[in-house]
């Protein structure tokens, strides 16, 4: 039946094999097995919860390449090699506290602030930054405002777009702000600069994430700040206060450090020099758990594999599943990953991300040479495990290279985006936060993915 | 050019007035006006942290009512009407407790067990009840055991089963233990019976729920037991230990007593004669803040109301936004307001209910006399906001009488289902477990459904 309807809605799609009842028996088992299965937990705990935070070059870093590999040979790699790979090392240096000041009733008050520093910036140091704050809606704003930014701290106040359903749009549109709001500011003599986090939730946890700072302009100092307290700073600002904000952070770059890329490899029976990669990134930010961003795409890659082992599949292509080394503050990992398979002559045939969170499945991004109709007329496979259908689009930061290397066709899983940005580089991207049912799901349809490539190619 | 899509596809739904571009942009401001809402947030904190938990018959359940009447008010409702209706009355009565003791090296050990009393149930007293334990994993094997059970608890132990995608399967397959299994045990000479909590999730919180005795068979107290309990049970029950488990709780069924539907009204301008309703329920378990079950479609309701306000939308139907009185231990609220319908001879002609979590929304069940073709002709109206689209089925507890009683088509919202039996019925259904952008996105499309059966009719 699932056949018929391919066939009809898709002539051009015939092939020497096509999709059909087989596949659809076959991915029911790849489900049976990883919706049952009881490592995926486990993998998720001992990650978050026994090697916890883990930014490149930091010590969390080198026990979760440890685990990882542990974890992919016990899930049953052929083999697990440990690629080299050069990282930048930001360390926070020490709790990040804030403070804002003004008067009332002829009275001095002074409140805290909650905010994380910036991913790669500067410290203050102990000595802190005090100055007035002065706040923008966006870079308009700030260039014409410019002449009143000097000795200042600038306060990027854009607010997460609500009407746009899509989370992750709101972030594409609201991200430069935190990416390089601080030079923008520095290039008017601003000393420091505050960012609205990126998020929408109801919380006041502030979302940190990486800047990057311009060449030639001074590099100043950078927080997120928590959303309830951007209401306090927004409510006294809308009455005309002038506030006095105050800033202790003590963030440092050192020199790069040495981290890996850990990869397990399943040999392929028919096409082993051809390669299909999957993964997702086993750095985190230092705050947090790392449980959704990227634990969940860790703890999926290694779930595919355990359910390809269990299932007693045998792919005709080698894959490769890969832990990057360093998405969060560099994107090294992904970059290196590329790098050496062009060095090597290797041949990449696909390469899937997981890196939006492990939430209830409802797509896939995918890229060229990937047939994006022949993908679609698969939609009756993945039906009964959420995934609605196939976008045009690429993979994520990890994958991405491979396309811009070698030209391998790219793919991320879209899962539902609503809960992402709650938890993103902040304090609750904890265990806790994710359904391990919604994860395993999206393991499922990843899986699947991957059988059908290795079985039908591009 | 949507227009276009939908009638090549459907030439059969030409009709005086078909939808088009015009109710695409009406349902875009719609979202957008439900999508930047704040009451929408307030209302589920007030019913959540300020009302609390509110089960029929409870003081709870009146300050609910109070509270539901205000929100429907605030929110521009025509007017607001309290109907009465007599609710089942049950009381916890105490704190449930409940141990297991096994011999071990020659000793006695003792070990809690998270339970929590059955809704509905009787209670052990003060005095307890404590007797062996007997495991079984089906009413089959009850059967074939059956001269075993005599003065024993008998454990229903039937995992959730987790390779069914849809979770209401895997409750709709195990919630007969939890509603008839006392009843059932009690026939056999059981004293008491425990329950395998309806869930799947990875904590220990028990799950209780409502059962029903059956009559003239003796009425024995019933627990649910939470999850890594069981686990410790079966692990000991499997090394062939025999267990004697404790259980006290204060469970009574008092007289009926008096409730209310709380329904905010909106006049038809065009058929004010013709009702279509939509609500969910106000009653919620004892043991929590009822934040998901179902806080989330009364809050719903209630959004739905305020955004057909805030963008000027007047019905040519009369909406009936409809905050029902008792849907967890007697389903009287929706009887009621369908009885109530019949006597008064009114006309209602669809009713949309949620019931089912404010999670990220799917699609819709939908059942006679709507069309279902019709409906999923307007796939595409719904697309932006996540609904995939309309599958055969009823409403909900609340809104299936009036299908019964006067053939009114009904529906419900079908969110994702994955976390539902994180928190239905156990203490954690708490505001904290809501993420109000899915709930929005579900009021969403909620809106957009009603807005098109007003304009078009079934």
């Amino acid at each position: 039946m699932k056949k018929l309807v391919l066939l009809l809605c898709f002539p051009a799609a015939v092939m020497a094999r096509t999709p059909g009842n087989d596949d659809s028996v076959f991915i029911r088992k790849i489900a049976n097995s990883a919706l049952t299965e009881r490592s995926t937990y486990q993998n998720l705990y001992n990650l978050t919860k026994k090697v916890g935070g883990r930014l490149a070059g930091s010590p969390g870093m080198v026990k979760a390449e440890l685990w990882g590999a542990d974890a992919l040979k016990a899930a049953g790699a052929d083999k697990v090699i440990l690629q080299e790979c050069m990282v930048p090392h930001w360390v926070r240096g020490g709790k990040d506290k804030a403070s804002f000041i003004y008067t009332a009733g002829g009275k001095q008050v002074s409140a805290p602030v909650n905010v994380l520093a910036l991913g790669n910036s500067v410290g203050t140091g102990a000595k802190g930054v005090k100055a007035e704050l002065i706040r923008v809606h966006s870079f308009d704003e700030l260039d014409a405002r410019k002449n009143e930014v000097k000795g200042k701290i600038v306060l990027y106040d854009v607010p997460f777009e609500e009407t746009f359903v899509q989370t992750f749009e709101a972030y594409g549109k609201n991200v430069i702000y935190r990416a390089i709001g601080a030079s923008r500011a520095a290039k008017y003599g601003a000393v420091a600069v505050w960012v609205r986090s990126m998020s929408h939730s109801v919380d006041n946890n502030p979302h940190t994430g990486s800047l990057r700072y311009l060449d030639s302009i001074p590099q100043i100092p950078a927080a997120a700040v928590g959303l309830r307290d951007m209401e306090k700073l927004d409510s006294l600002l809308d009455q005309g206060k002038t506030l006095t904000g105050e800033l202790y952070t003590y963030g440092k770059m050192l020199p790069d450090t040495i981290g890996h890329n850990v990869i397990g490899e399943l040999k392929g029976t028919e096409h082993p020099e051809q390669i299909i990669t999957v993964g997702g990134h086993l750095d985190s930010w230092d705050v947090n758990e790392g449980a959704t961003d990227d634990g969940a795409g860790v703890v999926q890659t290694i779930a595919i594999l355990k359910a390809f082992k269990e299932t007693g599949y045998r792919p005709k292509h080698t894959i490769h599943f890969v832990l990057f080394a360093n998405e969060e503050n560099g994107t090294r990992g992904g970059k290196k990953y590329a790098e050496a398979a062009k060095a090597a002559g290797e041949q990449h045939l696909f390469a899937l991300e997981s890196d939006a969170g492990g939430f209830a499945p409802r797509g896939f991004t995918l890229g060229a040479p990937a047939s994006l109709d022949k993908f679609n007329s698969y939609k009756p496979l993945f039906a009964p495990y959420g995934v609605e259908g196939f976008t045009a689009g690429g993979g994520g930061a990890d994958v991405d290279p491979l396309h811009a290397v070698l030209g391998t066709a790219v793919s991320e899983l879209r899962p539902d985006s609503q809960r992402y940005f709650d938890v993103h580089h902040a304090a609750n991207d904890v265990l806790e936060n994710v359904n391990i049912r919604e994860l395993k799901l999206g393991a499922v349809n990843m899986a699947a993915l991957l059988y059908l490539v290795d079985q039908y190619g591009l």
